[in-house]
């Protein structure tokens, strides 16, 4: 998505270590308008996939799945990364080890917000190595739920967390796949 | 706002202990569509007052925040709740102690993001003792901005947080003010 892709070249910051800095519109501070245009081209992509739900994980990912959620006209779902004292009830939990954070997280859904029948479509601002999105692709077939596909911000395309994914048969669209990163050059996307 | 309450009473649950749960529409499970109409009141109670930045605080403000963000035309920046490592340069930090999770918190925003000059809209999902929001409005002074106001979904106006802001001066917009709640009778509003 040229929008997208433009916007990182713009704003984005490649640090040393492998990490993108996109704080500027994407995470610490998020542009809706951008989101708005994001999730009209995931709801084109998925033009005739049945949808009834939206799952992402918190935080970074939230905001991006309201506005996606509003435009695809459902429900959005979050999994939270440690038991709080107001989910009561039972809940899918799963493992997920973060890249960013460089830990690892218990990720919990209460069972009642993912339920068999449901076609889900999961969002996350992410996907390098793949480790949020098997978490939550873990949670939606716990629950006997369907993973209707992934709609995925920015895609680390050097990494092999989306091929894994794609080969296990599940529907991945990253609007921005970023082929190489350097702090020097820049950013690269995948033609 | 009488869409809120009648969701708040059709689908809220009053737990022991003074937790209101609504995870069904406006935490773990979020209801875009009313997150939309609670924006569009916002704005029509902020009507003629300048903003140009929307500050929230992780996680469950988020989804509210992106979708005001849409409706309002500007940035949604979110306080964080701890260092990490995609965080760099200075930040603004503040301390919040969390009602419902039982623990204090750093919180924390980029320098960036909040600059002399903003006119900075607060979002969150709940007020009660107004700690949380009383950091947010900490964090936007530090940082020389100014606080337009305050929007909130839900205000449990028996709690002394709304009063005590509002007589700092802080105009605060809460769209349910809970007046009692209990677990046998359920909610009642102010009225």
């Amino acid at each position: 998505m040229k929008l997208l892709e433009d916007r990182i070249r713009a704003e984005g910051e490649v640090l040393p270590g492998g990490v993108l800095k996109v704080g500027k519109f994407l995470n610490q501070q998020m542009d809706p308008k951008l989101f708005y245009a994001m999730a009209e081209e995931w709801k084109r992509l998925y033009e005739g996939v049945e949808v009834n739900k939206i799952l992402t994980i918190e935080a970074s990912g939230i905001g991006i799945a309201a506005i996606v959620g509003l435009v695809f006209g459902c429900p959005v779902v979050f999994a939270k990364k440690s038991k709080t004292s107001n989910v009561t009830g039972g809940v899918w939990q799963t493992i997920v080890e973060s890249f960013t954070h460089g830990v690892t997280n218990t990720v919990i859904v209460g069972r009642e917000f993912l339920q068999p029948g449901d076609k889900v479509l999961i969002v996350d601002d992410f996907l390098a190595n793949g480790a949020a999105l098997e978490g939550m692709i873990d949670l939606v077939r716990q629950a006997g739920a369907e993973v209707a596909g992934a709609a995925i911000a920015i895609e680390k395309a050097f990494q092999p967390g989306g091929e894994q994914i794609r080969k296990t048969g599940v529907r991945v669209e990253s609007l921005a796949r970023v082929a190489a990163m350097d702090p020097e050059t820049g950013v690269e996307f995948v033609k």
